[in-house]
Formats: C-alpha cells, structure tokens, sequence
C-alpha cells in the first residue's frame, strides 16, 4: 500500500484541514491515538480508519498496516531500547530487582498500563495480534535480556521471567485475583525481585536427554 | 428459574426423546458438552440453549445458568477437591515439584488444555468470566494451597504460584513465545519445580509499613 493523503471525509471529521508543522509531531499524534484505541477497543475493534479520523492526520503516509500501528504502540509504551539498556546497565546481581522496578514504573502510569491490558486481551482473542505480540517480546525484549547473561539457557531464562511478568499482570488486572490485585508496588518489587533473580541467575538442572526443546 | 422440560424442537434436533437411565449421566454429558463449547467458543459464545441442543438434555434442570455451567466445567477439568488433596499430601519440601507436575499432567490432556485456554481467552473478553474465575481459582485452588503452607503471607505465596502457571500458559499456549512453547514437560518440571518451591517456602521480606496489601 503506497502512502497517499487520507480521504476528504475523514479530514472534515476530524475537523483538521492544514498540515501538521512537522511530521514525527504528526506521527507521535497518530501513535497515541492508536495506543488509546488498542486499548481501549483492542486489535480486532481498532480500524486504520478511525485512529486516522481521530488523530486528524495522515496515517498511511506513516503506518501500511494495523500491524505497524500496534508495533508503534508497544514501542512507544514500553521503549525497549533504551529503557532496557538501562535496565541492563546494572550488576547481574541486582537484575531481578531492576526488572520488578522497571516493570512496576510502566504499569503504574494508567495510559501505559490500558495499553498492555489492551494487548493481553487482544492476543487472546487474535492470532494474528498474539503473533506480533510474540514477535514483539521475543525480538525486542528477551533477546536484549538474554544477551545480558552469560549462560547456555539465556533464552530459557529470559522467557521465564517473561512469563512471570505476563502472568503477574494477568492476575493483577485481568483477573484481579488477592492479594496480588491491590498489593502495593513496594510488596511486589519485595516478592518478585528475588524470584525473578533466582530465575535469571539461579542453578538450573535440565534433565539430560533433551536440553530446553 | 424452575426446571423443566426442554423444548420439543430442541429434543428433536438432538434426535433423542427417551429420558437417560441415570440423572449422573445426564449430568456428565452436559458437563462434557459444556466444557466443548467453552473451548470451543469461549464464554461470550456459549449459550444455554446450544449446549442443551448438543447435550440432547435437561440442562436446565441442574444448571440454572451459564456461570453454573462454566464452574462445573471447570471443576470437572480441575477435580481441585481430590487432585489438591493428593498433591497436598506430599512433604512440603516437594510441593513445588508436585505443582507443577500436577498442572503439566492436566495440561498434557487436550480436552483439558482446551478448556483452560478457552477459560484464558474468555477472562480476557469478559468481565463475568473473569470474575467467576477468579472466583473459582481463590475459592477452590489458591485458599486450599495456602492451608498447606503454615505462614503468615500463605495467601500472597499461593498467588504468586497461580500467578506463575497462568503465565507459563499465557506463554506457552496462547503467545507461543519459544523455547517455553515447544519445551519438553520435563524441561518445564526442571525448570519450574524450583522457584515454585522458593514461591511458597523460601525467604520473603516484605516492607514493613504494608504488609502484603
């Protein structure tokens, strides 16, 4: 799909009719308009259409797909190039710590948080929204995250704590399940720190046949 | 809603007029009837009147409702009262390798896997599913599992371990994030076994102010 102006009517409804004075404002617009509506409606009740009524600018010309919006949103929402290496710029030692830390700080903004319910829910419900999700995590997080450790099971621990995560958020805002629902970050930061550090650099005994796959 | 009889066009559709010898029976077929379409088309796509249809029974003589259908389907798919007996019974030292093992032998069933990814998917989409479940889940497996931990923080452990399984399926199952994906039950019993063990008695320092809500 070649980038080309929006149609007439979806400029009249935005109410918009001049050109944004730069283009990455004009982009950043369009990303938080998609981040808002993938979490608010989800990846099935997202339409290119509408997040270009809504951002009133030019989605085509950035975006050829539903799926590089999303790609956009997660980007944006979760940084992982440079919060991970910041992250990841820390002792080995404290890496679990750091990993609770930094999670904690995305999920306590709400607009981040909306944004990765919307999702967790999205991939339930979309293969095609769960793939690039996968995508996503494998390629930008856990490879960064295993790159950091110096082990034959780097990928295996990387989607360890990756699932420790999912499933925390799960539990906490999906199915809302106490006293993880409402325990305070100070609790999970406490709980979840040694876990996760036990996952990344604990001993490992895999049985001897077959080894992680 | 009083029981009674199911309507004739329904009892024709099914092909079946007689009674069942046994109200058990009965039961069972529409549980396993149920249990179908939960996985098959989640909770939003379930009906009442579907599973009666299929079941060629009296649904409506023992479930008054959806949200009874779904709690004995899980209940069936979970049998938490004798299974969390059996894995309970074990030392406390094993509890985490029991776990696990436990979840893998539900899992490595695909009737019951596709019950639990159709429970998965429809807390996701869902407000009501995900209550139920929740409901399910901190009644029938998380209160039980903290009874055997003899601990003031039971509770928050025992939702620490549900937390991590329904992150290893989320990971597993529905993202399909490798090498979780396609690792062996062994791989995952060695992998797991040990920090569901730390989860539920190893050391926990919670901060002092709040502890654990």
């Amino acid at each position: 799909m070649s980038p080309r102006r929006p149609e007439v009517k979806e400029r009249s409804v935005s109410g918009r009719t001049g050109r944004r004075p730069g283009q990455s404002t004009t982009r950043d617009e369009i990303v938080a308009a998609a981040r808002e509506s993938f979490a608010k409606r989800g990846y099935d009740g997202t339409s290119l259409r509408a997040v270009a009524a809504s951002a009133g600018a030019l989605v085509r010309r950035f975006f050829c797909s539903k799926e590089g919006l999303l790609v956009a949103a997660l980007t944006v929402t979760l940084s992982p190039g440079e919060r991970l290496a910041e992250v990841m710029s820390h002792d080995l030692d404290s890496l679990g710590e750091q990993i609770i830390g930094h999670v904690l700080s995305v999920w306590e903004k709400p607009a981040s948080r909306d944004v990765l319910i919307g999702m967790i829910r999205s991939a339930c419900t979309n293969a095609r929204a769960a793939r690039l999700l996968r995508d996503f995590f494998a390629g930008q997080v856990l490879a960064r995250l295993a790159s950091a450790l110096d082990d034959d099971e780097a990928l295996l621990r990387a989607s360890l704590v990756g699932s420790q995560i999912v499933g925390l958020a799960f539990y906490r805002y999906v199915l809302k399940v106490e006293p993880l629902a409402s325990a305070s970050a100070e609790t999970l930061r406490a709980i979840f720190g040694p876990i996760l550090q036990r996952s990344l650099t604990g001993p490992i005994d895999l049985p001897k046949r077959k080894k992680s796959r």
